[in-house]
């Protein structure tokens, strides 16, 4: 059984997914970022954590065959494989209304946490702590002295990461609506989460 | 006035800052890791965000002159001065219960996220989120490929920082327990917070 959900441009979608199920999170048509987001499922205020996991693999970033965990530090996802260019950042807050107020946005514009937000409520969850996101596809690279810079992804359309649920969550992707600094080429577009 | 708070090795206190406030923390006797965290006064759901901080100085840490933001993206602690070698992180959680699990610890291992919910709760504040710790002195290098290394703190007695509070915030140090990696020698010994 294959099940898909299109995540439109600037929006967010999240579905519940078993422990053991696998799933691709898909870049449609290239140079997109994908804010991903894993709750377990029968306790919300455990979700993936970006610096637990960090310390889990010893890397910035897991590596195809390694694992997320949560802030109990129990696995939730396995990353089982990459096929993008193998760029992915771990390290930048979702984008949210502040970020965008601090970037000279007047009004309302979309954002990654906004869309978290949104989409865990249409899950039964209003009120949710706002994990650092797992930043699929997105180009931050790091200097020698701990600069970071702000390029476009370097996926093609069509390319996706799979991973596998470790446990019974609920999973939020974002297509994330940055489209003031270049991360989405400033152009941004739709993804896909393909169950399989 | 200057008052002066000793934080004993392996345990954690916290007290208010004013707005405008300065403060040391100061590694006693050297190669001590002090994790640092700060709470909005009025909120204490908007605390120093690592993943924000990160995005609003473009590096993995900031800089004396740079500010540290909240989840909110407003400052809350200006780092005015470095009296150390330069070396701290911001990518590694808090030590905590299973962390010394997985290193094989059998039974209760002081962690620096219970001497956090500890001094909190002293503070008045039993529940709170934990968020990514503003480890100071704690050297973790950053290999080209991502790779995180795990050395003793570079400090010697009495090397230290100075802060100012940029809004009223309670502030919690945690003279870090861990003895199992060798982040403080094998060897965790106390630090403490200056008020100037």
């Amino acid at each position: 059984m294959s099940e898909r959900l299109e995540v439109p441009a600037r929006e967010g979608r999240g579905l519940k997914v078993s422990a053991g199920q696998r799933f691709r999170v898909i870049d449609l048509e290239g140079g997109q970022v994908a804010d991903t987001f894993a709750f377990c499922a029968d306790d919300v205020s455990e979700f993936h954590s970006a610096e637990h996991t960090r310390v889990h693999v010893n890397r910035l970033f897991p590596r195809p065959g390694e694992q997320f965990v949560t802030n109990k530090r129990r696995p939730i996802l396995f990353f089982e494989e990459d096929r993008t260019p193998g760029v992915h950042d771990m390290l930048c807050a979702a984008c949210d209304p502040w970020r965008y107020e601090g970037l000279g946005v007047e009004g309302w514009h979309a954002s990654c946490r906004e869309n978290l937000e949104t989409a865990m409520a249409a899950l039964g969850f209003p009120r949710v702590e706002i994990p650092q996101p797992i930043n699929l596809f997105m180009n931050i690279p790091v200097g020698g002295d701990g600069a970071l810079g702000w390029d476009p992804a370097p996926t093609q359309a069509g390319d996706h990461v799979v991973m596998r649920a470790e446990r019974d969550l609920l999973l939020v992707v974002s297509a994330c609506p940055q489209d003031i600094v270049p991360i989405n080429d400033k152009n941004p577009t739709p993804v896909a989460i393909e169950l399989l």
